[in-house]
């Protein structure tokens, strides 16, 4: 089921309006979630909608706040988000983290007490459109067993890294969590009944598998490069936690109705503070020419003007669901 | 074969000492490779230290040569290695991305024209004893294939991230490249005849496997996590060309001897800027508390404090190359 963009944004600010949220913050947080399902990203998109509704009713969320900065020393900046919505806080850490870029060359926004961002690419997107470098990941709630437990104790973390391309808008953008594949993707392998084209994690015997099913049951999936994944989620919560004085993953509750108070960081860099033609320089053009491969971010632009023009899709019973909120 | 501390250091101090080199620079020099041994890492360490002193003589690396400071914009400051002695320009870049981090809170610091920073650990070491986070990368030449591809054309693109923990100097420092194995740690399995724990890289006929020897003919090492370690690599390399001017892994030479004009980023930053309890205030502790694992680094105190007792284990053929060089 496809519907176009307005339909979609329309469906989204509804519920949000309801809910006290401030008309202009409502009509971007819904535009942030609209367009990650314009970009292909449901999952993190209109799919994760219903989960921010639930836990503003349940009072989790507060649609009030408004991030706040705590303190600062020149280029680096620590923010509390207040417990308000994930998407905004995060938006808006990006967007004062670019700031700092622009007068110090490089700037740092650690950003406390938040919630779930939602599509993590978006922040990246954001960097790159204002022609910086971006750099962001989050911490989350212990989903992913580090390398030789069985446990869940460290989080998928979230990585975005940004590369602008000002000249025609074809920005690298990389957004990858620290597990080979996500629930989401699991799920999906599934059922188109599908195995997984890399082992995905153990199943309840301690195995390696790639049978997504046996992963959801045993809830061991793989970090990406087993011990090197695993190191580098602990790292990033670790910075994460630090930098924002906020929570690490082991303080963040397991479940994910209840996932509150995450600990992010937001850097950008600005090149042409260094060198005026350095973003325009050719070297990155050079770079994916050498390449041959489809880049991270690739598919993003073609798959937005196709859902643009033939409408997004969205899921049947999630869509009707928003319909109804 | 072990020696002392003082005979390793001696035997590099030695022949870096003919070429010319300051002594100033020719003990530090000397030393960072010493430390590298002694923590363990003699395969970035003393096993490295022969090609460097080749590139000396054939003049790929150019002794004289000081890292010079070619632009700057607050804490964002672009630095050329001018060809000089890779060790040496990383160490000095991160001391400048380290009195950035003092005034601006966050310091980066992008290092062009450079050669092999032999152990990447070593700079995270030198942030997290300043008390500082630490954040560095480079670039290499091509040495990984991007994954669906046969040839190499990323770099593994070593990450070292350091968490300072100045209460009892048991920083974490993790110190990963890109590929899931190195071609030191391909040879060593090998050598003891052992397979893989995992799978490594392709063998010549495309399959994936845990032997060491069908890599090393193949050439065709793994990035970690497939898909997402060769889309990290790429987006490293293109940061560190973009950020530093220099040179992109597709413009460095293929041949180990030849690998001249990398580009590096370090970063710094400094939360006692923002709190003054930060760095001390248990948030590291609780997050290895919880972890119940090994965390990255932790092994390297207690080798060294084994390796400072018991001397430094060297190879015996390489230590003794190095005594008549």
């Amino acid at each position: 089921m496809r519907v176009s963009y307005q339909e979609l944004f329309d469906a989204l600010l509804r519920p949000l309006s309801k809910t006290g949220l401030d008309g202009d913050r409502a009509r971007l947080c819904a535009r942030l979630i609209a367009d990650a399902s314009r970009d292909g990203v449901a999952s993190h998109g209109l799919n994760l909608f219903p989960r921010l509704m639930t836990m503003i009713r349940a009072g989790v969320v507060d649609v009030d706040a408004r991030p706040v900065r705590v303190s600062a020393s020149g280029a680096l900046e620590r923010w509390d988000g207040q417990r308000g919505i994930g998407t905004l806080n995060a938006y808006e850490s990006m967007d004062a983290a670019i700031a700092l870029a622009r007068v110090h060359g490089i700037g740092c926004v650690a950003l406390a007490n938040t919630h779930h961002w939602m599509r993590g690419g978006t922040y990246g997107w954001q960097a790159a459109e204002a022609g910086v470098i971006g750099l962001c990941w989050t911490n989350t709630l212990p989903n992913l067993p580090p390398w030789g437990a069985t446990a869940p104790r460290v989080g998928n973390n979230p990585l975005v890294i940004a590369v602008p391309r000002p000249l025609n808008g074809a920005h690298v953008v990389l957004d990858m969590a620290m597990s080979q594949f996500s629930y989401g993707a699991l799920a999906s392998y599934r059922l188109r009944g599908e195995a997984l084209p890399v082992p995905g994690g153990f199943d309840t015997s301690g195995e390696l598998t790639t049978d997504p099913a046996a992963i959801e049951a045993s809830h061991r999936p793989l970090p990406i490069g087993f011990w090197k994944g695993s190191g580098l989620a602990l790292m990033l919560d670790m910075m994460a936690a630090l930098l924002s004085g906020g929570r690490a993953t082991h303080e963040i509750p397991a479940d994910p109705e209840q996932e509150s108070g995450l600990s992010q960081v937001f850097i950008a860099a600005d090149v042409t503070r260094l060198d005026a033609v350095g973003v325009t320089s050719g070297t990155v053009d050079a770079i994916l020419e050498d390449l041959q491969m489809r880049y991270p971010g690739e598919r993003t632009l073609a798959t937005r003007r196709q859902n643009l023009e033939q409408g997004i899709p969205v899921e049947p019973a999630i869509f009707g669901l928003v319909c109804r909120l």
